[in-house]
């Protein structure tokens, strides 16, 4: 494809994307495909022939579009806001448009340093000291992954230039809570620990943890001759948003020497005002933390941000020195495959810098204040309406809710609630997840997608109480 | 950013990169910005209010643009070829438009089969059985360490669901030559393994690693009381192109029972040349793969292709399965987060998709060759002209160079390499990237950007003369 080809496809991608974005409303939110269908639909061998770009397109409306589930959608109030807003969008295209490689500063400076910029204005928009320095990285589970890395290396003193983990005598913990993301005790296991040595702390009747219920397990880990190594709080976990004392449990590591490693993934974007801050008081001490600018703050995916305090030993624990990546500007600037786990990286910056512009802050901060009062109001609705139980404490934009009848419980209050889930989004107006939570489903609403008004949360809880109640009465 | 003001601003924004693309060559390749030049020319704190698009995309090329080095230019000779193809960039922007994410097959069901089917298309492509299930990931440094972190999990039998490496009685050991990627070395440091569980078996004189020497290295660890894990063979590696001998290494490692994963990052696209596949004969029986879909082949970074052969094993070391991700489908589909590091993943299947349909397989190939010539054609004009030396065999597309003026040798000719190298990257019309072998340091001529023409190589050959003897002669 020339330069001149992409200009006309191009124009027409764009226009096909603005329609997208302007009658994505009128889609069913969640895709009704059963599995196989559309791998059915493609070509089991690539075409040898060049095909018209106009052919792939009408293909994407075809074959993709009924398969997808529209993230983007006012009805979407599934698994977390994904929000790709459309300055965000168009920084992305820059990116990709220019096609440079951040290998090192050298191998395309402007990436390195428009990064080094962008990540302390966030720094700076989520009430951070300049102790924190920042880098861009594709997921949280990355991050986390990351964090428990440098943590292990920290223990053993950079065990990776010895023995590796495998040589070390006392066995190195990691404590989480059973709130914690999938993805923590999944870089724990990765990371070389050991279920064994994950230890999951106790949690309060809000899904808190509990820093005494922390600090016993340390005690009896020392006392049976392991190694207390880090620790991973949550500030917004992801099935019921709890908060995790972080003051109270950063004491605790400092005292112990573990590493604190603060997962704000998903509420972090939060932090961008500064009446939710109190929510991570004490995340001065940390060692690490993630806050994903991909999901409700708006960058398209993926927009990881992971703040150190100390990137001496981030880069000690990451880097590499081959000949065929140095040149002369090396020991005066910031070489980001130094930081992280792959060597290559897309220029990301571009739409974390396009989106904050084009926005401003003061424009983001109202769009999460928007949906804060959304999920308040709803939570009133819910407390309000019988046989409909809040089931915690709602401080940011996700509430989780259940459908109680009198006289359901046990596992057909679970059969009722999945099948009531299953027809809200069968309906195609609104898309919710189920999760469990104390061993029981409940159903998750998260607002926050950009397009989402209060009249589509209206909507919504008007569906959940047809298709809740409906049933119950018939 | 409404849909109908994206239309307008996108519009632009096409038109921008269709320019870019179109003039590109009339651009110095290399960057000439001096570290913290751009970040100088940023504000140090975000705006508080929207600012107008067009100022956005003005500041993009006022202070961005003279800090990139170009990576789809013509004269673009450093590092790989990371080609960017027109028409993947535009799958690219129907991904990043859609906003759509892959934590599951539910989550958006095409993302999921889309990537099956065109995994599968570059499997038949690249003449490998249907014995091989591939995944799309970030970049190969991730595909190695999940990698590693799989044979490892083979080695110790799951360890990471008991008491992780840390338990581990005799060490593990990972086998690697000097000529692997640091990627490599960095994947067994972050694994946990321990440099001094890494051994660089020995390379012969075209930097082919020396089976024999692997499987004497291999004898003297089990005599030692420690226990061979993992190995990994190269098919090109990075300084010089060396192709590691898979079918007897194959031999040696199943003998003794080795994860063998081939790092086949860059020259893995060659392998849609029927006439190449004989650089990995022997590869059918190793157990992991990867190849960089985004490197010479063309599509936008980031598109590494990972492929093994017991796709379960990788499932339970990476699976997790939180409720809030289950879904009534689960067991009859593909769930992508257990095949890799992060949850969350773009539709990153659509820019592969694009561009093999848009290509076509045989006008892929036809490139690829035209590369290959050029490459032979630099190479022996490089043979032809005194005292210029071609320094490693030249199977595919990069050329190790040396201009060796009578009398120069040590340390004389490495500051003569380098400063001759500096002076080409300065002119801006070509950007080559210096690399050391055998302790000297050399130039890396690596031929592929998609609009390098035989023309651009002869000019890039005139002006190495040019730099590299001018200044002999003065």
């Amino acid at each position: 494809m020339t330069p001149e080809e992409f200009r006309i496809a191009g124009h027409r991608l764009i226009d096909w994307i603005a329609d997208y974005r302007s009658r994505v409303a009128e889609l069913p939110v969640m895709a009704r495909t059963s599995p196989g269908e559309i791998k059915a639909a493609l070509p089991a061998a690539p075409p040898d022939g060049p095909e018209p770009f106009l052919e792939i397109l009408a293909d994407l409306d075809r074959i993709i579009m009924p398969g997808l589930s529209h993230w983007q959608h006012p009805g979407f109030f599934g698994y977390f806001p994904s929000n790709g807003a459309l300055a965000s969008v168009l920084g992305d295209f820059a990116s990709t448009g220019l096609g440079v490689l951040g290998l090192s500063w050298q191998s395309s400076p402007a990436l390195t340093e428009l990064e080094e910029v962008v990540t302390d204005w966030m720094r700076q928009m989520t009430g951070l000291s300049d102790a924190w320095s920042g880098v861009i990285q594709d997921t949280a589970s990355t991050c986390t992954l990351v964090a428990l890395m440098c943590a292990r290396e920290r223990s053993t003193n950079y065990s990776l230039a010895r023995g590796g983990l495998q040589a070390e005598a006392q066995p190195l913990v990691v404590y989480v809570s059973a709130q914690s993301h999938s993805s923590v005790d999944k870089a724990a296991l990765l990371a070389g620990f050991g279920r064994e040595n994950v230890r999951v702390v106790e949690h309060d009747s809000e899904y808190a943890m509990v820093p005494k219920a922390l600090e016993a397990a340390i005690l009896q880990d020392l006392e049976a001759g392991r190694n207390p190594c880090a620790m991973v709080a949550t500030t917004g976990t992801t099935a019921s948003t709890a908060i995790d004392p972080i003051e109270a449990i950063v004491r605790v590591a400092k005292q112990y020497g573990l590493w604190l490693h603060v997962d704000a993934a998903m509420s972090g974007s939060a932090m961008i005002l500064p009446e939710c801050r109190g929510m991570w008081q004490g995340v001065e001490s940390a060692d690490s933390l993630v806050l994903n600018a991909h999901k409700w703050l708006g960058v398209a995916f993926d927009c990881s941000l992971y703040y150190v305090r100390d990137p001496e030993h981030l880069m000690r624990v990451m880097s590499t020195n081959p000949s065929f990546l140095r040149s002369s500007a090396d020991g005066r600037v910031k070489n980001l495959r130094d930081w992280g786990l792959p060597l290559g990286r897309r220029f990301r910056a571009l739409k974390l810098w396009f989106m904050i512009r084009e926005q401003g802050v003061a424009q983001l901060q109202n769009r999460l204040r928007r949906d804060l009062e959304n999920a308040q109001w709803f939570a009133n609705e819910v407390r309000k309406a019988p046989n409909w139980r809040v089931l915690a404490p709602v401080p940011l934009q996700t509430i989780c809710v259940r459908h109680e009848p009198l006289g359901l419980e046990g596992e057909a209050l679970d059969a009722h609630t999945t099948a009531w889930v299953e027809r809200v989004n069968r309906s195609g107006a609104a898309y919710l997840t189920p999760a469990i939570l104390e061993g029981r489903w409940m159903v998750r609403v998260s607002i926050g997608a950009i397009p989402t008004e209060r009249k589509h949360v209206a909507a919504l809880w008007e569906l959940m109480r047809r298709e809740a109640e409906g049933w119950t009465q018939s």
